[in-house]
């Protein structure tokens, strides 16, 4: 049996020909361009702050996460900014709305009211607890503006929040669920070290994982919280790396960015170029039954 | 052993009684004397249209369901708007957020932002899917504004939607997390005939069922979607019934829920004048480990 590499081994460049959803061949091509695996959690209420901090850390970051939401005085125009910054940085925004409704009101929720979602969040995420039809949905609302290419979803399959209700067995219907619906579901949410690998091993290498959790050498926070190094959070499966208040309420925002984005590639950097006894995970396109198939490392 | 009634016998007045969150209270009192147990979901965009609908459908109502995130042209003006309109026709407001993120961050969607929700909805549900850490956070912000008392949360403990990720063991965890919160939580998202008499069996009668899936006389729409009547619905175990376009897309919306108005409450004073079999559950107030304890029927 020939030796093949598995996720953990193979380059973003790679994984992107493994990809079917075009917004995760494009994300996978960003960050090997632009040398960053970095995601920015701004969870910064004062509008304000948001676009300064949003332009000052643009050019550090893969992704911008957002909760327009939560964006005090919103205004269209808000948005309109954050899509030109998007641009002028090379970076992608992903509208962390967790969508978990049924399929029928997630297409009003992405498209109509005030945040008009679909125009300016290249990514959105949501739980699949409502089924494949919430996916069906918002895949309906991207069809009609013709931009299957352009627009993607990550699924929810794990969380790190304190006795939530996410299981194993849920993890492995969502990441069937994204394997069915494989060229608009981009990837998943993780949940920190100690789960990442179960995602991993389940899900087809052409999939993103990002995870939020980390901080730079790990340890606890004053609530107990706790965190994971970026080195052990990458290691175990994550591929883009989220960061919110120890980047955007740190004294100098865009050190602390740099510091991060450098850490999180090194650590890209070193899992693709460890040699690894191959796994039994086939090196091939994902089909529609993968996941099924997998077992457990 | 003493027959006692159960929660299917109970009168809405008796149950007050055995609610520990006051708004649970005060919503079947407002049943009780209104005699109304209609929950109007107004997925209307066109907020001149939403607006009008809301005046028009306010006296008929004991619960109006709003996804304000889908109202075009949205302004603060507006749910100042409802809540007038709220409590000049005794209704309550539920928005239908499905909150679904960590505690930290629910708070902030609950209060800031451009809907600023804890502001004018009286009731808000959430998927318990992130732990309980959500309902404390969105209890946080109602005690930081000193509103306990006139605020509650339901918990989403089954869904409709095929091929949802909802078992059995899910929806227990839910009712856990309720009993633990019983000030706070005041009842719980069912779905349909065929589920709810579960959650019924499981959530101590101080606790509101509310169920979406019914149509007058029952049967399939043109997509395969079942609906259930309202009197099945109402004997398995729903206390609150939600209509959406059945009602507003109707011809005469006021004529249609006058209709179902009259059916569903028909379909409570029936349940509660029958002569039952007592079941095995006590008729006391649930303790913390109440759920736990709990067979199904």
């Amino acid at each position: 049996m020939p030796v093949s590499k598995d996720r953990l081994q193979l380059t973003f460049s790679e994984r992107a020909e493994l990809a079917s959803c075009a917004l995760a061949r494009h994300l996978f091509g960003l960050m090997s361009e632009k040398e960053t695996n970095l995601c920015v959690a701004l969870d910064e209420t004062d509008p304000e702050r948001f676009m300064s901090l949003a332009a000052a850390l643009g050019p550090e970051i893969a992704v911008l996460k957002t909760h327009v939401d939560t964006l005090e005085h919103f205004t269209g125009k808000m948005t309109v900014e954050l899509a030109t910054l998007a641009r002028e940085h090379n970076f992608l925004i992903f509208e962390d709305r967790k969508f978990s409704d049924i399929g029928k009101t997630v297409r009003n929720q992405y498209t109509k009211g005030i945040f008009h979602i679909v125009e300016w969040a290249d990514i959105v995420n949501a739980h699949a607890i409502s089924g494949p039809g919430i996916v069906q949905g918002l895949r309906e609302e991207v069809e009609n503006y013709d931009m299957l290419d352009k627009r993607a979803v990550l699924l929810l399959a794990q969380m790190s929040s304190k006795d939530n209700l996410i299981d194993d067995d849920y993890t492995e219907r969502v990441v069937k669920v994204a394997v069915e619906n494989e060229d608009f579901v981009m990837g998943f949410i993780g949940a920190g070290a100690s789960k990442v690998p179960l995602l991993a091993s389940l899900a087809p290498p052409g999939f993103i994982i990002m995870s939020p959790g980390i901080k730079i050498g790990g340890g606890n926070d004053k609530l107990g919280q706790q965190y994971t190094s970026p080195e052990t959070l990458v290691e175990a499966g994550a591929d883009v790396l989220i960061v919110g208040s120890d980047i955007y309420n740190h004294a100098s925002p865009l050190d602390q960015a740099q510091k991060y984005r450098e850490i999180c590639w090194e650590a890209y950097q070193a899992r693709i170029s460890e040699p690894k006894v191959a796994r039994t995970k086939p090196d091939k396109k994902p089909t529609k039954n993968h996941a099924a198939k997998k077992t457990t490392p």
